[in-house]
């Protein structure tokens, strides 16, 4: 990495070669850090795995992401630690460490794409790229108090990123503050295909809002406020017929079967050891009944067309990003596989449509950050950008 | 690694730069392995440590011990898993894997050169470079039924390779068969300083076997015998007047004072998370006191004295190998510890006096391999080597 110091561990390692970048752009000024699942010229690429990493080699091209980012003007600081082949939810990798969560040192920072919310919540750097599955953005950012990204299913290239579930894979983003939030999207969204309308219809989603912790729900309820003052008043929007529960299995069970297919010879063939919950869940992965998998698809698309007609071109949905602030640090196994649980229940929605979902970090619970999402049509995602910059408080710092 | 198929995991995956060799010389048709502790030009070297793995780059040059390989005729066939670090006897690594014990592939290989103790004895080289600080050579060469050299202290040139506790650090080296052990001693010893005689007096360490396994002793005492009809019987030397506890004490002490010393900075400035045995040693070598460190060196240098004095320029001190044969792979915490505790009893006798050590796979107990040694006078190194080829077995695939 090219910091002279890393308090955060929240970088990988890895001597130092430093890319060239444009001398203007949305990201001029301002430094960017990079999930180990990007590939960087003159880097090897790990995926949060050491097996991976070994069979690595240095790469000789940027992934596409990266090369927006330093056409847009940033400058690269560095490679940042992953969750075990992005499969978690946690932020902690037990071959190269916890990155500290800079909101709340006390708590894990949420993963997969752990060590980009680390370094921007440490003020390591300005902006960060991670991926987003099944929450790699959305969790972190929540946990270390950012603005966090995933966007439309296919719209930021995966080209040149290592991937855990292509259905689902998406490439995200992370900023401190509003202002830096719309640069990153500037830089790695261009134009929004389906822009929203200035002001777009807020719907409440009360069944999400339902599975957060009760001690949150008045600051959420607060978070909620300050984004009707922006877009006036949220009208409630029911989600179902299909419930929480059974979108969650559904995501689940399709993530978990495409995690196991795109991962099935690197397993079988090196047998690396991994942490024993990743383990768990490329087995779970292995060994599902087809006829699920072919159930989780219909009930995927009979949400993914609810959706479309709830938001149609112009509405937002509102709900909780996770239904907690972050587990403390020495949460250990069943607490974090209950949070888990509770999560994917909240994470489900975007990911299984492949709507894109900002997360604002607007409220805080038990002395920690919580972030508030806000889920839009397919395309809308500089809209969504643009409407949490809008919302966000003034910051000093921000340029 | 060059091979097309690891079925072993002895091997680290890196992709594949073949170096150039000599067309003649002792290692001359054969192929070698290189634990991943040694710089081969074009590849990384991890140390058994991803976060070393990391921070390695592209190693522009060989180690030595690589150099005087290639120079010899050998041809290089990969990179083997080491324990984290070097610093475990057990052949476990919780971020690349346990390579497979080839004489008992229900045992552990025994480490930390496990993956070179693997890959010869899985037939998937001919030769194969370890490094021997505690018994790291020896132990895997016991449990997987090969020869394997500790060398004298400095013998072989540790220039290009990772250092576990420098005043205790060996380069040695794995054969499947005495004949290959004899050209791999041919080529990394090159000739004696203090070559022994012919026939050099026998000398048995009572103390050493009382240690081995009741169930071990019938098989030990064969294996004596098969040396005694090469070089007489054996006399009886008694290694007091410390005991072997002492002198193992000693030895633990002072590895792990320079151990932390050696891996300090990086431990604090990367915080690695470590195998919790690995980690345990290290805050032990840590937290040690100054004047029992100071007295382990008074120890050291007493039974140097001791030793020099029993075996002068023609005496080898036979003993076993390790006090059994390779524990379970199932084997866990404090069963493995207990086996350790008795293993340095063996292995820290040639390690305290920086004399030789050569192991033959003389032996079997409960179904698996088991070691004897010989331990020579400083210097006679290839003397052990030859020694050992000529009480080697005949075997058909000896070239």
């Amino acid at each position: 990495m090219l910091l002279d110091q890393d308090p955060a561990h929240a970088f990988m390692p890895y001597p130092a070669v430093e890319p060239a970048h444009a001398g203007g752009g949305p990201l001029a000024g301002l430094t960017f850090a990079v999930k180990d699942l990007f590939d960087v010229a003159g880097y090897p690429t790990s995926a949060g795995s050491p097996v991976v990493l070994a069979l690595s080699g240095i790469k000789p091209r940027h992934a596409e992401a990266v090369r927006l980012a330093l056409d847009a003007g940033g400058r690269f600081v560095g490679k940042t630690v992953s969750d075990e082949l992005a499969y978690s939810l946690n932020g902690r990798n037990i071959h190269f460490g916890t990155p500290r969560n800079g909101a709340a040192p006390d708590r894990i920072p949420g993963g997969s794409s752990s060590g980009s919310a680390s370094a921007v919540s440490n003020g390591l750097c300005d902006v960060a790229l991670g991926t987003d599955t099944g929450g790699s953005v959305r969790a972190p950012a929540s946990h270390c108090g950012l603005y966090g990204l995933r966007p439309t299913h296919g719209r930021i290239s995966l080209d040149g990123c290592a991937r855990l579930a292509p259905g689902f894979d998406t490439v995200g983003f992370f900023a401190r503050t509003g202002a830096h939030f719309l640069r990153a999207g500037q830089a790695w969204l261009g134009r929004d295909a389906a822009p929203l309308p200035a002001s777009p219809r807020l719907l409440r989603a009360a069944e999400a809002f339902a599975l957060a912790d009760p001690g949150a729900q008045p600051a959420l309820a607060e978070a909620q406020a300050r984004i009707e003052r922006r877009l006036g008043p949220a009208g409630d929007a029911s989600l179902g017929p299909v419930a929480l529960e059974d979108l969650h299995w559904a995501f689940r069970y399709l993530q978990a079967d495409e995690a196991w297919r795109e991962h099935r010879d690197f397993l079988l063939r090196y047998g690396p050891p991994l942490e024993p919950a990743v383990a768990q869940r490329f087995a779970w992965g292995r060994d599902l009944d087809p006829a699920q998998v072919e159930n989780a698809r219909k009930v995927q698309a009979d949400w993914r067309r609810r959706l479309a007609g709830l938001l149609g071109g112009d509405g937002v949905l509102l709900l909780p990003t996770m239904p907690a602030s972050a587990p403390r640090l020495d949460e250990q196994g069943d607490g974090l596989e209950s949070y888990r649980y509770r999560a994917v229940h909240l994470l489900c929605l975007a990911g299984l449509a492949g709507f894109p979902q900002a997360t604002l970090p607007l409220a805080r619970h038990d002395g920690a950050p919580l972030g508030i999402s806000l889920i839009g049509p397919p395309g809308s995602d500089l809209s969504l950008v643009e409407l949490a910059a809008a919302i966000a408080p003034a910051d000093p710092s921000a340029a």
